[in-house]
């Protein structure tokens, strides 16, 4: 009995599928979805293969990526990544056509992604119709936000008739790492305060207090918080504005700006690459230095504030790329809090790459740990959990 | 020899007169200019008037003023209060038909106030030729920002080429109890590490270390941030395009919103005021509740972030009308930091109404002021500097 899990991105698709124990039995990916340049890379076992699927939708996509790595596999549950689950969606649940509708019903809060996410829904439930599908939804985990921390200062009617509140992303990834943290520091999920940051080319951090997320940085779409790849994160609202008045562009140009030329890459000049920005920025790039420090303080921002937001922490946690594989970014962001009882392990932080560990010394009162973020293993467990609650 | 302090806001103008020792001799303000209701009251020793302006524009208003409080005075210094000095103006500025030019160069990024500011001090140069007029800048105190915390992470060029950054405002009542914190802390400035939240109509927080603001709340414009009294402060930028796509809103529209109809007022439905707004949760009201713990969670946010930036604090000022005069506030924002080294003395907070005071208990690590900012004092004070240096 396999899982196979869904991952379908703007222009990409991914899936992987798992065995009875999890583990890891191949993996696809379709990136440039729509083009000429579309291609499969599949990896079956020690057997990799790659091929062109020039012009293919993701339609087409999935069903090639079936056909490389799951033709005769047994697959009885297909977890699905679903962006946004509004506020209807507090866990992972079963589709039928009723979640498909609902889903559909939220395509106004994530219109570039909740349609990519239906065509892999609709293709996989034709592909593999006696298997159980689950949703398992970016948003859910931030469902537990409090109000206070969920709610805009806006006309509350925007909320109420337009849905306008913080919802949070990489919920799967927040989820799982801070489980993890918990077992780490050997202690029950009811009494723990953990900060988790997610870097990878989107970025968020959450606090969790006693296993719950009560504050994150993504809000209503995935662009407000951290700097990112490609994305500004947290600017002046009325730099929008002041945009449209003085260089004539619209509400959507600005957003476009915001979303694909902005970020890392915006600041830089130079790429959304954190690996190339410290390679250039050691080499005496002055822009690329000036991306990373933005950056840097933007997560220093946000630690702060889910502090004081949990009253202070047992542990923080870096996951993504950036966070599992640089330690110099790490004591950027983790350089200078000895106060607040953060002390860094220079030799810890340098050992750990592409592992798990600690990076703080023995006597640090908030322990700091690198913990690897897998996706579409933490969304193959949560569809799993779901089907055959054990 | 006495100092006229002007500061002219987007429908009023408030003037201060001190004498010699910054004793304040009288103080008149102008409201809802341009209107049949414009309405000129002054307070000169203990004779107390009001009169009607119907119709006066901005320098009709500051010559009434003039003739109410400052007929015979022996001015030989105006600070003026202006709202934007961009990058130009790091320090308080003796003004010239030069200095004129610069800020009115500066209009594109304080479209709304520095014109009112030139109105101001064009009549003001024209009623006292002989006296010296200083530009006071709202921005001039977070001029000593690293870019790492001036920087938005958009394309370079809009800040090099369209001046996007943070510029922060509120200075001269950030840098004013900043210093007073200092002297109350009994340090030299060269070492310490203060944040002062600014809480009135308009709120602020700053990051000041070693008596230099090292980040702040505010942005390009007095839009970023904290909830105000009626403006939004932070909100994901993607809501601007989200509103333009589904609601048909420019992005003229939805900054208007932001400005005018969010914060403490959008969020209750009942009022932009604190005080009232305790009242209403007090007696139930789920609405109020919101709005106040919203906006005290975003002061939190704020005083996390600036925790980590400063990498630990020897005192929080809260300053502004709710800062000084809401102890309930006050406990909202600063309730469950123990875990920081932030203990509220419960007594000593709801002592501390309208008077300077520590509101923190004897062990606190970092103590808590509450301190009156005075902001025309502030820029009387900075303007006879600057003319007489002593």
């Amino acid at each position: 009995m396999k899982t196979l899990v869904v991952n379908s991105g703007s222009s990409s698709l991914k899936c992987s599928l798992f065995g009875n124990e999890h583990e890891l039995i191949a993996k696809a990916s379709v990136d440039a979805i729509g083009t000429a340049d579309a291609r499969l890379n599949a990896t079956l076992g020690t057997r990799v293969s790659s091929r062109v699927l020039a012009g293919a939708d993701h339609a087409a996509a999935f069903d090639a990526v079936c056909d490389d790595i799951a033709g005769a596999a047994d697959i009885d549950c297909v977890g699905h990544r679903v962006v946004h689950g509004g506020e209807k969606f507090c866990e992972a649940t079963l589709i039928d056509d009723d979640t498909e509708r609902a889903i559909e019903d939220l395509v106004p809060l994530a219109p570039l992604h909740n349609p990519l996410c239906l065509i892999g829904i609709r293709a996989a439930r034709k592909r593999f119709p006696k298997a159980r599908h689950v949703a398992v939804f970016d948003t859910a985990f931030h469902q537990t936000l409090p109000d206070a921390a969920f709610t805009y200062a806006l006309p509350y009617h925007y909320y109420t008739e337009f849905g306008v509140r913080r919802y949070g992303f990489h919920g799967s990834s927040h989820r799982s790492v801070s489980a993890r943290a918990i077992e780490r520091l050997g202690r029950v999920a009811s009494s723990s305060r953990i900060i988790t940051c997610h870097l990878g080319a989107g970025c968020s951090t959450a606090a969790v207090r006693d296993g719950r997320s009560i504050d994150t940085s993504m809000g209503m779409t995935p662009l407000e918080g951290l700097v990112m790849a490609t994305r500004s994160g947290d600017i002046d609202p009325g730099i929008v504005g002041l945009l449209a008045r003085t260089q004539g562009m619209s509400a959507q140009a600005v957003e476009d700006v915001m979303l694909n030329e902005s970020g890392l890459l915006g600041l830089s000049g130079i790429s959304g690459d954190i690996r190339e920005l410290l390679e250039k920025a050691g080499a005496g790039s002055e822009r690329a230095e000036l991306a990373l420090s933005v950056f840097a303080h933007r997560v220093r921002k946000y630690i702060g504030a889910h502090l004081v937001t949990l009253g202070g922490a047992d542990a923080i946690v870096l996951t993504g790329g950036a966070g599992e594989n640089s330690p110099a970014l790490r004591s950027r962001i983790l350089e200078g809090l000895e106060g607040l009882g953060i002390e860094l392990d220079a030799t810890a932080n340098a050992d750990c790459v592409g592992s798990e560990g600690t990076i703080t010394t023995a006597t640090s009162r908030v322990a700091v740990y690198v913990i690897a973020s897998n996706e579409e293993l933490a969304i193959a467990k949560e569809a799993r959990a779901h089907v055959d609650p054990s």
